[in-house]
């Protein structure tokens, strides 16, 4: 038997510790795990879509069922593409979770080929988003154990001393 | 036939079913319905206040009891000057609850006058609104059964062909 | 002059303060309000149907709209045999807000005649309830100001003062 | 390549619609699901585990991969013996959430075998619960719609007329 | 300088890390802590008042600054009795959250001497309730680390062999 | 005894009443208090450092234990440097615990020398913001009441009658 492929879409900007985590379960979920960068010139990101999918094949390397890809448009023209029967997003909070039901149904009348999968990541990351770990390096913050090397460094290179107000 | 007259503002920007849906209960509720729509340069809209009035005045047509305004300034003036005894607001999440408790709190400690009733639309609509409406239809998704066939000519028109990523 | 009949049902076990504000918020969007008194021996209340069917009495007699009755069964069932438009319920909180919404849509769902609709009460209320009340007065606390005079009477005769901690 | 064997627990007391919907959406993702019955009598269900297990094997035949069983004791446990790699929860409102959130956590605490995966209810079925279905029914309400009619026959059985208010 | 002294109230039913986590915060605030147990029949707790109190004075023992206490009646009554100046309150998640406002916004309106002061314990303690340990250990599971050993003993002597699943 | 120095840190864009409220409840728990401006270019402020400061000296001269400063970076670093055990934050509503809790882990991840504190303001505070009171204003509405009277002459300060509506 096959499973259904399923799909984690995000921004990663930058990649963080929770985006793995939520990544490693699912790899033990499902058979093939598309994680798909949001390419969405609107949105103005910090990282380049190269430097963000770079990001993530170096640290999904070890996963054989991890593919890493772009997209643009509507995410659910992207799953039916795929072929993809699961949509996956992580919910760490109250405000994660209402947000995140009002897309999963705008997605379910859009298309109703995949179904959201909602995973939760490990406790010690419920104050943890892209957001706010820029925030904390911007102010000379350590974000040491909340984003992979790779993304420390691209953060390093992106901000440089000036920036920082220590 | 007395009773309090209601006021339903909103940026309305652009209308949606969920709008329409309110302001069909509405109806069965109060003798008469002003839809006032924010007239709020600040706020840059997408659609114009012609054109926002213009979708308005076409679908709520059918209803004798509703009349469509524009106002400007703080809203509990406008209640005043319009001798309105009812604020009418939708509610369709928790995350809509506390603002809108914020601002029904605000209104009543700035003027008494009126009192504010929230309406609960479709449970099909919990996830639509106005800004989710333009980002489906700007990445190419279909908004029909989402909103009135008025506004869906003017998103054509607003945003053209090429702005969309099919 | 017509207008919809409201019905705004309780347990009312015993009556305080935050009932007797939103009837008051009532009566000033509605022309005529059955205060609707749950008779559900199930539900094994402190105070009698008719102790609690007085209290409203007593409270609500300077409004000329309101009458006061009992009722058991389904809630809906008796909006219908009354020709109720609407049904009236307070919200304070979060937690009253699901709640209350769950509800709303059930009873939408079994008929659809009358509306929801949710009424704020005074600020200084939010943390007022019937079981609230009878704890902290059974505890020893003082309940004036958190319920008419009527309902202290009541709760005095009820919990004697051996059943009190003071 | 075989998937991850999932279990969906539950009392389903009696068997809803929302049940059968989350079931019907785990089919799609997982090769094999195990419908698990609560067998706890501190609980004092109202319907036997006899009964409540019939009701799962007559609307799930259908499904080739669901099979469903009682289970006692700790559901870690259960899990674990049944080499069963993800647990299945639905959740329809944010009171749903940080029950289940809780009960997640302790699980993971407890085992790390399984990982919970949250599925969403179609929107229509957010108000429906077993505790409400029963209420509407004993006090005169049709189910029809909202159970299966397996357990409309059930719950007639065991509230006969004589319970009912109309 | 004098600070004031701090109330910790609860029912401890059993004693759980969570709320020695919180008592540990506390001493590094405030000079003086009661922790003080409720001693209130009504409630039919599982561990009688003093093995309540001997769990918290055994695990608090190494605290100069913390005193156990028991109390009944209403506790605004005790803070002013003891002159306490603080009421010391742990906040888990959104439940807690909006029970705790409510409670603090009573014992506010009841006596204005002592100010609520909530606490956040650690992120890994999210799941943690007297209720929810209880559970576990009945059904079969292990407390190792969710409560100190004096607890668990208490636990395994009342809940015998004989009760638990496994 | 000696207790803990703490922190109260803010934009203060306008300073409020709900400010005002929350330092005069810190200064009945902690025996030194200070007010920590946010210096933060990037947030762009409506008055600037100085005028922010002033508003609250202003206002808390009367109180001997507070004192006013500002603060640039990381708010942990600010602590630290000033040997604060304490760091106050004042929640109202459900929205800003989600965010506080947030914010108040990923400090105590980055240094746990500082306790954050969480107090409740007075409840006819809740609707009570910044950015309210500055949008209530511009839009013709009167701040008496909302903010103390040197807020309430810098805002007339800043937007001037052509800003204004009415």
């Amino acid at each position: 038997m096959k499973g259904p492929i399923a799909v984690y879409p995000g921004s990663f900007d930058p990649l963080t510790n929770v985006h793995l985590d939520i990544i490693a379960r699912a790899t033990r979920l499902f058979p093939k795990i598309i994680v798909a960068v949001t390419d969405n010139a609107a949105k103005d990101p910090t990282f380049s879509i190269d430097q963000r999918i770079r990001m993530l094949k170096a640290t999904t390397a070890k996963y054989k069922s991890v593919r890493v890809e772009s997209f643009s448009g509507l995410l659910v023209h992207y799953l039916k593409k795929k072929k993809a029967g699961v949509l996956i997003r992580g919910l760490r909070a109250v405000s994660d979770f209402e947000y995140e039901f009002q897309m999963a149904l705008m997605n379910r009348r859009l298309d109703k080929t995949a179904e959201t999968v909602f995973l939760m990541p490990d406790e010690s990351y419920t104050y943890l988003s892209s957001r706010m770990v820029k925030e904390v390096y911007c102010l000379g913050g350590s974000v040491k154990g909340l984003v992979p090397d790779i993304a420390a460094k691209y953060m390093q290179e992106k901000f440089r001393p000036k920036h920082r107000e220590r």
